[in-house]
């Protein structure tokens, strides 16, 4: 059977091993050329082939429930589900499929994802509620080694071990988080995986006994039995023991048969039980196998030698890893704390510099604050550098550990505002919100990476919270946008003048907002634009002299609530009542996968947008 | 040594044995009396006089830095700190000792506290600060078996453990969260405890060798270097080898002698390490050690008996727990997530009549919130009661897993707005706004019970994410307020009319505002109120009659930044532009403990603030 011929998971049961392992190929072909062509996780969906096709192999989708954490493995099951085509021509670009799981997607999507670490406690909902309902289906999550490095995790293991449900987690260990895992448990893992029993397994058992399929299989049984019998320390699952569950593995994640038969097995188990499944990062396209977290998240790149296609803007997140280093040079306070993104916040650039003031922690966005709040506790002075969306996991440490105690510690958000591709789950588009509701907070967004270069500068001399969130790729407007040398806390901008409109622009909208401006000039609409750099505190004298353009225009990248606009109407509200205020946000809803420009134009926030919508105010 | 000469913790190094014993007795008569009078955390702190007093008689503090967890355990440390005299005197009340960690308040408080699972990771912040700088001091985080639930203390482990630094940290067993403890691994804690070498040890330990100093001392290290060699399966540390630590334990938490034997040995180690010290929650007061969750939190008390002083009003938990009770007998989906807090929440009303749809999944927020969207995923109506400022922690998996997908989980949010005794970092005043600026929410909050009982029943038809947010104590402020049988979300409610101002108030401020328009009206100023209910959607056709007023003032027990005052600014800038608003909330400041009636007092916001407020914005 060939995969176009697979139109369902049904069609995925009537192959025989020769078929799977053809289809794996196959599948393998598809992802690698999809990839090329539209950008997205190409490593982990390669490592994750034989692991899906074996549970479809197995497990009855939609009835019984498959929850992939993250979703950086689920193109296979995508592609299994009907979805071939979609994939094919249309992944992550508007209107097509997402690079994640969506369960407005499919029914086989069981649970929407996009968040690391979440996997388990869904399942254990649905077992839960199949137990409450009288039902019989099985759940399986697969969560990959570098999601179990989060709390999370932890905490649902820690309840389902307890309640004795069935289910059934898979560890899909490739020994990789985005980049190299981190942890203690990580090195667990690799003992396991290093044991000799594991060794003695694979050799025994794959090597030699499926070569006789008659005696194989029942020498096998013996031979699992007896593992589990014998677990020796050096290849026992204690941990996973000690939370509750039964824990088989490893096993080789891309020996179909063997998966196969340890899924079934697995299927008639009534208690908790965790499948170690080895995988391999990039199997099976050497330039990903080879690199498997420059190959994890990627651009359009050509197959054949994997060389990555386009020009790339500045990254913005390297741009402050760098500025960040040189100050660390003079200064043995500063340091840096990344949640398992290294490379994607670009602070290797600062871990390369300052090794011993570099500290990935893990998939562990709510300890990474933590800890940073306790360096800065006792002396220090932390950098932290996360993802906008991400760092909504450490809200409340923010809030009750670093903003209570005024502590200085710096946020570095990284992808804030649209951010394209990724699409609903990713988006930053909350931050300016969460961070400035909480006492003693300063956040900023630069407008280009010259102004956050210079936001870096500040927040070191700066003794106290302070989140400076920016997009991932940002460009140098030049000196011919304002004049300023250096920066004061709750310092706006005033760029340019204009006695009907005034906007107030933050971030990427303030490049937008000029744009706009030259479009209202040219419909007779006097619109001058202010960099209102700092959402808060707001500066309240550039915000007087704005006044004396009729109307304030408030640009973001965030939703309204809680935002610059709202931030802005208050201080109306109280200082000048009447004055109008039109504010210009990201609407409240969720925003879905599309260029950043197209995303950006949905939400009216292009410069054509924001003209638009200032005419529209204006009656014209 | 009495203990008010203990001065500073150097005094406590200056106890022979004997008057550490007797201290120890002076210590929790101490604990008793003030928290008899003044209320706060009883039982927890009974239990951890012992190890507090061993820590400060091995430790130096503040040199080294000693972080408990919550603060639930922090009293003794308190006492010995010097502050017996404000513990005494001043204990939670306003501008006095604080219930909980402060670093405000002390040097010898490493880290401010209040939310449970943050110690580790603070305490590894403190202990890389010192690797960084040079320095040499211990670090020691004080965590209860409960707040070992969270995942964030798991976090915290798996990197402490890779690091390899020097860290020590102690597990207070006393198998509780604030009630009975849950999870598997409370089990697998459950089984060190009762192992056969624990057992032997504690016999041939403390009954025995204890009685014989001179020979007892090597024989003891002996036995214990036994243990370690020994250490067999029945009593592994194997969960905290994986996690990188050295565990050493179990040990009686009341025998001195051996604590600080533990402690200096601890001291000696190089590497991280995981001392568990059992203790009995409650331990020498007869009340509290036979019902320690009834006594973790407590109003004042007669020390003779235990019985609980003055009288209570009801508890909206409890309220919307019989409520929830009530509806379930019909609708099998419906059940019930909490996260370590049946009787904070009033959640086990609901556990009593449907155990079987009733989960407590520990302190683990995070874990609760996306269990439950699996639950709604596959077809349950589930509630998760949470207090407001544990909710923040949350705030991602609301975000992601529960509004992306619209899922029909309900959120009871406990103890909102402003909570009295507890502080700073217990207020529930940032949840109107992280909660109302998330796509497809909810966001409700009753101004009493009886509305309460109504938004529950409401929910329950309800298929989407919801939020009902209240305060611990409601009362029924009777049919004399509006007449409304049922409720559509959205649904605002006139009260009273006022041509002058129109009060736009939720929660608890309905009754504010309605007694702040009786004093208004004393003043000539005619107010209205409207019980604005929902804080998202708001209620955009009484809000456009409530124009008709000249002056709209929203009150709210929440921050301004993203609630309901600029919600309404933000409708009125779109709809009304012009129109006066004064928006009143709680201000962008941390609010400290005290009274609630003063809290609100402080923030403006009682009904004498809120007339003031309007009577200065009127210029009278």
């Amino acid at each position: 059977m060939l995969l176009k011929e697979i139109r369902s998971p049904a069609d995925v049961k009537k192959c025989s091993m020769r078929e799977l392992t053809a289809l794996a190929g196959e599948i393998r072909e598809e992802i690698v050329a999809t990839v090329a062509r539209h950008g997205g996780h190409l490593a982990s969906n390669l490592g994750a082939v034989e692991l899906t096709l074996a549970l479809h192999y197995v497990f009855d989708c939609p009835e019984d429930k498959l929850v992939f954490d993250v979703g950086h493995q689920s193109y296979t099951h995508k592609i299994l589900t009907g979805r071939l085509d979609g994939f094919h021509e249309t992944l992550r670009e508007e209107g097509g499929v997402s690079g994640f799981p969506r369960a407005s997607e499919s029914d086989c999507d069981a649970f929407t994802a996009g968040h690391a670490s979440t996997a388990i406690s869904a399942a254990l909902g649905m077992a839960r509620t199949r137990d409450i309902m009288g039902d019989d289906y099985h759940v399986v999550a697969v969560v990959g080694d570098g999601a179990l490095t989060g709390g999370m995790c932890y905490e649902a293991l820690n309840d389902a071990g307890q309640s004795g449900t069935r289910l059934i987690v898979i560890i899909n260990d490739n020994e990789m988080s985005i980049s190299h895992n981190v942890g203690a448990l990580s090195k667990y893992l690799t003992g396991l995986r290093q044991s000799r029993s594991y060794r003695a397994f694979k050799r025994g058992v794959r090597r030699g006994l499926e070569r006789i399929p008659r005696v194989g299989v029942p020498v096998f049984r013996f031979v699992e039995k007896f593992r589990d019998w014998l677990k020796t320390p050096f290849v026992d699952g204690k941990f996973f023991d000690a939370l509750g569950f039964r824990y088989i593995g490893p096993v080789d994640g891309h020996d179909l048969k063997t998966l196969i038969r340890i899924f079934r097995r697995a299927k008639e188990d009534r208690e908790p039980q965790i499948l170690h499944v080895v995988t391999v990062k990039g199997k099976g396209y050497t330039p990903a196998e080879s690199h498997p977290d420059a190959y994890h998240g990627v651009a359009p790149f050509l197959v054949e030698t994997g060389e990555m296609r386009g020009e790339k803007n500045a990254s913005c997140g390297r741009v402050a890893a760098a500025e960040l280093a040189a100050l660390a040079e003079n200064d043995i306070r500063i340091c840096a704390v990344t949640a398992a993104m290294p490379t994607g916040t670009g602070m290797e650039v600062f871990g390369r510099a300052h090794p011993e003031r570099f500290y990935d922690v893990g998939i562990a966005e709510e300890h990474a604050v933590t800890m940073a709040a306790g360096m800065a506790a006792s002396g220090m002075k932390p950098y932290v550098a996360v993802y906008s969306t991400f760092l909504q996991r450490a809200f409340d440490q923010i809030a009750t550990d670093v903003c209570i105690g005024a502590l200085p510690v710096t946020f570095l958000v990284d992808r804030a505002g649209l951010v394209g591709a990724d699409g609903v789950t990713h988006q930053g588009v909350f931050d300016l919100s969460y961070l400035s509701m909480l006492p003693n907070m300063v956040v900023a967004a630069p407008r280009d990476v010259r102004d956050l270069k210079r936001l870096v500068r500040l927040s070191a001399e700066y003794d106290g919270p302070m989140a400076i969130r920016y997009p991932r790729d940002g460009e140098d407007l030049g000196p011919r946008l304002g004049t300023h040398k250096s920066l004061k806390i709750g310092e706006w901008e005033l760029l340019t003048s204009g006695e009907d409109v005034m906007f107030l622009a933050v971030g990427r909208m303030v490049q937008a907002a000029m744009n706009a401006s030259i479009e209202l000039m040219q419909k007779g609409v006097r619109a001058g634009v202010v960099d209102a750099r700092f959402v808060k505190p707001i500066d309240e004298e550039t915000l007087r002299q704005a006044l004396d353009a009729r109307l304030l225009v408030t640009a973001e990248e965030n939703v309204l609530s809680g935002g610059l606009g709202e931030r802005v109407l208050a201080w109306i509200a109280e200082h000048a009542p009447g004055h109008e205020v039109l504010t210009l946000a990201v609407p409240d809803r969720y925003v879905e996968h599309a260029a950043v420009e197209s995303q950006l134009r949905q939400c009216g926030l292009d410069a054509h947008g924001l003209a638009e919508s200032v005419l529209a105010r204006l009656g014209r």
